[in-house]
């Protein structure tokens, strides 16, 4: 009976659609399909992330806005309400991007509800966006899950977003993860952009940025380097 | 051959069913839309929550119902027990309330078992609820999977939520998550809320909000002002 | 044509299968459906729980324990070759359980391959399973995977499932968390299964629990009546 | 012979003069003999304070400041360059303290270098400091030590002095009590000058202070006075 | 020349005493010389003590309890204005020494202003004295150091002093020490006053002691009779 | 009407297939279908976990590569430009695995981008990968992830993985937790490898190795065997 | 009769001695008075020092140096076989001391055994040594106590000393107290050596020098600056 | 008159002698004075000490009895009640020690009070003790002591002391440092002892040493020798 040859292969189709579905895509960063977004990296907003030490903090801001400089991303800046007491951009950022479309919102929480960011946005024609905010619950995770619901893939560089505490920040990522956002650390941003070390970006480009800002690679290479020119056995039989 | 036809068409109403059901809803805060519950908030239980400090606690349980004030949202009280251990809510919450709808339960521990709190809810109309209660893993949780289950969505107030120690509340937060509960720090229900400065509620009105709950927010306006008004610059080249 | 409308009707068959399928139920424990399982709660084993203290792992351990009794659960005891290292159980245990099911295991680590505990299991007829077992990612959580396997709803007492470090414990939790296991504190438990202090058991069984088990609600308790008997007013104006 | 004699009598005498100085005084907080210093605590200055959270310093400061008007010491206040980027003092310190001693320094790190801020502590007669600063590590320390050498006895509220981190404040802490420096905590301060609750100030005073600046004992009398109020008991037979 | 000979034999007995000064002299507890003091032990007060687990801290009031019985000390108890929110003494504490002087401070904060407690410890004829009170920084460290001055040898026993947080108690701890009390852990206190395992109490009496209040003791001993008696080898080639 | 029909036959066939999909099936590590995979293990890398201590992470490499002797396991080792500062694999890792199969990146961040390592791995026919690497966020992530697209089933050790800091980790096995991977312990690897003490490798092989790596139970056979030996009873009445 | 007028008199020399002897000196450093002491800052030994995070720990150290600059104090560099793991110092230390002595040792652990480097230290002819070094508890520590054994006055930059954890550190730094090595912080150094913000070096120098290595305080007053020349009220009514 | 010449001159004296008292004497380590204690390392007191992982505490064990092989150390190793609960010394230090004095205490808690042990120590003519135990705030404590008592200059090697938890042994700590002791880490120790690398022991002893016990300085130098012999420059120009 053709019915139940029908409903056969509907079952079929269906399973496969399945199989389709359940079946893992590991989406990976591509430097060409990517945006990189500045998002109220604001010095007097600075003062409220208490999730990292100040001076990590700075280092991962800045390491933030220099993925746009080494990988050549169109970067977008945009701040909120500069003239008060979230204060401007650290001015090492607005060194790093001096063309960069800044969008400075007088108003909206969520860079999103702003026009002009989000045409911004549009007109870069990227799908994978690269974000970090202050605050991680507020201005990150807004902006984020309008993103994903406008269809981009989301890549927030955690260690560059902070918040008032740990455990805010661990919930915000929480909600984020569940709505599909990638929430990755600045060493996993960078690597999954540069795939290769004999890539351009490669060697050349990545170990000066990374013995900036992953002093403890750095200081490796640094050993290692010297090592190579100019050690001697330590005298351990290994 | 049509059931060949038919197939595909199944396929592919599927296939869009698939992907209606995967395409993310950001779905935001409205603040006319939106329930504020205050769940056990008593003084006696206030004792159990050790995953705040008592004074972080305290504010946190102020400002939640300070939600219900500065949004104007339609705010239901309930306790359990008050004339035993549990005691009454601080007073400080009943005087921004003297109106609120206050339902004393005599002994269900889920507020949703007891028809005089599930009724009042339903009076609201709305669809989205804000909630937090003592202690997180059992008068929040409760409540809010039962929520979940009646088709609401429900945003629990972390920040306002407490209970015996950090695991149990990580444990208690992760459990709800998954049933679809939004979990969100007091900042983000706040602009969520708001969306934008230049709302009202705006900046004339979160602003002192902030400044009281929020101090290290409050500290830097505070700053900024006396700045802007007597300041002279740091001497610091910038 | 019929296939179109055939169609349609599949298609909202199956969204509404879909929206049944999303829709979340809250399947609380029911006192009535539901079996304990103690699982390696063994002296030896004892001394690899590290995160918690001792005094408050083992207060946890007899907690689970006392649970069957005070709720009149059927309760099954297992142990891992109790004659090796692993040891015996605590005294207290037994002594709640004279007359429960006891399987004790020689080889398997997972207890459900173990053919007589898995049909004390069956046997009990009940569906909901409150288990904690050492060490949480060995003990417990191949148990509890084998349960959901076999359909059962598992709810694990995670405040009496100790293992190496905190996040040792984390990472089993969010392992059997992805396989729908139910990760619940020791409150949340009690009072899922208690749900109205009215009930029995409700104040009468449950208040003496708490005392013993969760001191700072006991000394709530005890503060409290000691101030409706004797208690003078504090001279604090609220 | 003489000499013989002399020298045991010697020896006696320092052995004696050993004893006395070994000997301990408990030398405790004198309200009749205090001075309460308010150093820094500017709301610039505050955001550099990462070893409590920013409610709970807020708390703290407000409490110190609110020591003297509840103990009716004599106070000072004093700044540091606080057109500067430190900011002014909260507004709720100068309305508790209107008619205070305040120096406003210009230049001079420590106080104590100050010749106005000098003569004001000078000008108290008072012998025991009570004081508390932003950051503990150089305003208060600094402080601290001078006054030390200058003969005062020094009682710093640690609770209401903070700095970049816990490390820090630990150090410092340790560094002040090298020198003589009591360290203590804004509770035993209190108690301390109240030393009895049926003093002026005592309970009539003291109960409204601990309810505003520590919750855990405000709600422990709240919860007490309902329960000898309108209490009923718990059921728990204890 | 006498007077160079006798200031060489003044140098000399000088320099005699600085050495016998110097030597470090190890006082131990002696369970004939000790006097057990439980200060404030109160159900509400309880509630403050947040450096330990509620289930640690009851345990550990009730062990610094038990060492009075344990050792036949004499034991004194005193409670402050425990009509008030403080509340009562635990009621295990009071049946297992219901013959104890029992001092209620109806004001002073330090139990050495009350007259009636001072006498009631002068009365021992001890002079070294095991303490242990809620809250550390104030109860405890007050009534110690008055002690001290008075010419006590004071031990405390910090695992059953707590108080606000970490901080709190470290800094009370340090503040003891310094005028020269000796604070201890329980295990400490408890071996001190043993010394020896075939002493009376010795292993006959201590061992159900720890079993009860040390639990990873109490295991490893049970596990370790359950190898003797029915133990199997464990198949390790050790 | 065969559409109605139909209509419930898809039904019915589409709500079992949501059935069979929602059934939950634990998949367990087979040690005849798993292949393991040390994934830069490097001595120069090594400096950058500090998620572990030292002497753990250590421990932690070496145990991961025993997996593979004890349980003789296929094994693939690989290394990231290991003539640079990564350095070279541990001597004592080379001499387990003289004959593993061996690929030296001289580029490829992701192991699975190099040719070579995707064709060792597909060479062994294995359908669960056992894996762990430096560091967790990048060389431990990128690779499962790739993985589980390739349809591996992937368990990470995540004892052997380490990064940065322990929020970096923690994310990064979210990441890897939600494309399906399963990150466990070591001794959840390895008792899911044994399943049975019975079994070969059981007892005879897993205790030593236990005794190796996860010293408290090492330690705690020891001294079980020392009590079955040569144990008297310690006096304790249990 | 003369020699009990002696003894008086004796007597009180002897008190007037120890009143002296415990008339405490606050030892201020002295910027013409210093020398600045670099220690085994070597690339290598950096990977050694886990109480700070990487980024911190490298600012750290080249504040240290940058304090030698700053405040032009004779800055004496060492090494300890640079040649081995150790590795060289980082190259931003020596291209701010291009003059200064540089002591590289072959063998000696404490710095204080070279007799060049003894020689050099000497040869400042200052009698305040500020210093920092890797590790805390070796080569910190070992070299602060010969120098305080030489007669130095020894003030430890605790920030910018570095081990293998937060316990090693904390005892290092205890060990080093107890003989009297000054335990400070990098601010309390600053602020110590400039006093007065008017001083030369004051602002002008110490503001970009804490923009550098307290981002907090430089951030602090980048948004202060900001506010005076752009700034507008927030809209607070403070 | 010569009573005030001889006054004058006691004065001086007496100053000179406290200047003498005062100056500090850095006394270090000498492997020619030293004698070794191994106490009460046993494998049942290992589960109580949880202030280090298992994994470094076990090696910090090892590495304590192994400080006695590479200096050539007299070394007395000593246990409690070994038949009983507490177990055996672990068989790798026994291995180390074939020829080592071994006293089995059968009762005594404090070595120093066993006869034996105490003449053991004697005969060894040693006066700097290198120490170690479980727990350290008993064994350890308790010993060390005793020994300041008898004239030893007491090191505690405080990473192979632990016990029950982190404050326990900060109490333990700085309880025998306020008795004299020195309290300092494995590799302050080890270096104390060596003092030069070119000494015996030294490179070619402790290389190994450090390898097996401090592996982040065991890595450092097999990935420095790694470079020296095969390494090719990173591309960091450097």
């Amino acid at each position: 009976m053709h019915q139940r040859s029908l409903i056969k292969t509907v079952a079929v189709v269906l399973f496969g659609l399945c199989i389709y579905a359940a079946a893992y895509t590991y989406e990976r960063l591509d430097k060409n399909n990517s945006v990189l977004l500045v998002v109220d990296h604001q010095v007097g907003l600075f003062q409220l992330a208490r999730d990292y030490t100040p001076t990590d903090f700075k280092s991962n801001l800045l390491a933030h806005a220099a993925l746009g400089q080494v990988f050549n991303l169109p970067t977008i800046l945009t701040t909120s309400a500069e003239t008060g007491p979230n204060g401007p951009l650290p001015k090492e950022i607005l060194a790093m991007h001096p063309n960069a479309t800044f969008i400075k919102r007088n108003g909206e929480v969520n860079a999103w509800d702003n026009a002009d960011f989000k045409a911004a946005v549009e007109a870069t024609g990227k799908k994978q966006v690269i974000m970090a905010g202050i605050t991680t619950d507020v201005c990150t995770t807004f902006l984020a899950l309008s993103l994903v619901e406008a269809g981009y893939s989301v890549f927030v560089n955690s260690d560059a977003s902070g918040t008032f505490d740990t455990k805010t920040a661990t919930e915000a990522n929480q909600r984020m993860r569940q709505a599909g956002v990638h929430v990755l650390s600045l060493f996993a941003v960078s690597c999954e952009l540069m795939r290769d070390w004999r890539n351009t970006p490669g060697t050349v480009q990545m170990l000066p940025f990374f013995d900036q800002y992953l002093p403890s690679y750095g200081f490796l290479a640094r050993a290692h380097d010297a090592a190579v020119l100019n050690g001697t056995l330590s005298g351990l039989d290994d």
